[in-house]
């Protein structure tokens, strides 16, 4: 099948190509904030939001990348730049595929999430602080992880034996606390 | 606007629920060979083919990885089997995203290809072998590596100063001093 309707590319396929076809504009979500903030729920309820729109995404998230590409890092400040600098390379690479590309990190330094949006350029990167705040993260410990730091047991825990630095100024700040996940997603889709 | 003809997804989007938005099930193409067997070429025409049939694509070469993602690494082994294990990570990720990733590096080692072969999974991976002769790889020189190298300027050229292990048994074998770029791309499109 021959696609009529569309520009006849000459040697290569381009961003803005591969864009017509997928009838969508690639951008990146990133959610930011600490650990049991709420970020792989937000970010799994809007990608069935989207899906629902017929929007095509990918979500990133610290399971899918911690068990291959960067299965080679820790958790030092070291390892945690390295990661999300990978991550916001990916992200782009994915976004230039014509993707929406929804990225939940911790991502603890600015650096690194400065990097992405960099990456992305004008009005392609969404940042989402999720300001939850530690008493309230650590009352929910989704993963039991502020027990284990306050225990001594885990070092580095972003908030806690690690630093966490707010965006300053993300497009979204979100409090889970307060919010519902319908009102969080409702608030993002009018944004986007 | 919601999508009527889409299984109601649950807390997850799948990777067979952006399969079925996409129309297509993703896969990786993978092209090996020397410098100059005409990697670059094959896939981006591959691209350009597979657009005019409206199927969602990207391609991974390393230009494009070179400058961001693995930007921190050089040319020694070492180097080389990590730029090719990210490169089939983010392969993974792509195509579990639904897409055609086409992937186009010298990948001098079995064991990184392999990978890739493996992290695809059965049906998903198609590994093309150009097996365009070092002499006529030379003799074309694209990039003028094969004078520098032979010169001795230039360490660890596939083929020259570093090994380069053939595929055992790739998906398809082309040689591209014997075949037109349009019966290259004849072949892989039949496979498809």
């Amino acid at each position: 099948m021959v696609a009529k309707n569309l520009t006849s590319p000459s040697l290569n396929i381009s961003i803005g190509d591969r864009e017509t076809l997928l009838k969508q504009q690639g951008k990146i979500i990133w959610f930011t904030g600490l650990s049991g903030a709420g970020k792989s729920t937000l970010a799994n309820a809007l990608e069935v939001a989207l899906y629902q729109q017929r929007v095509h995404t990918f979500l990133l998230d610290g399971d899918i990348v911690r068990l291959g590409l960067n299965q080679d890092l820790g958790f030092s400040d070291a390892d945690r730049t390295e990661n999300i600098r990978r991550i916001a390379h990916t992200a782009k690479l994915m976004m230039d595929a014509g993707l929406i590309v929804i990225c939940a990190f911790i991502s603890p330094f600015r650096k690194e999430r400065d990097l992405a949006r960099n990456l992305a350029g004008d009005g392609r990167f969404l940042e989402i602080y999720l300001n939850t705040s530690l008493e309230d993260c650590t009352k929910r410990d989704t993963k039991g992880l502020y027990k284990q730091a306050n225990a001594g047991t885990l070092k580095n825990l972003s908030g806690v034996g690690s630093n966490y630095e707010p965006p300053v100024r993300p497009e979204i700040i979100l409090n889970t606390a307060e919010l519902s996940i319908e009102q969080s997603i409702e608030k993002i889709l009018a944004l986007l």
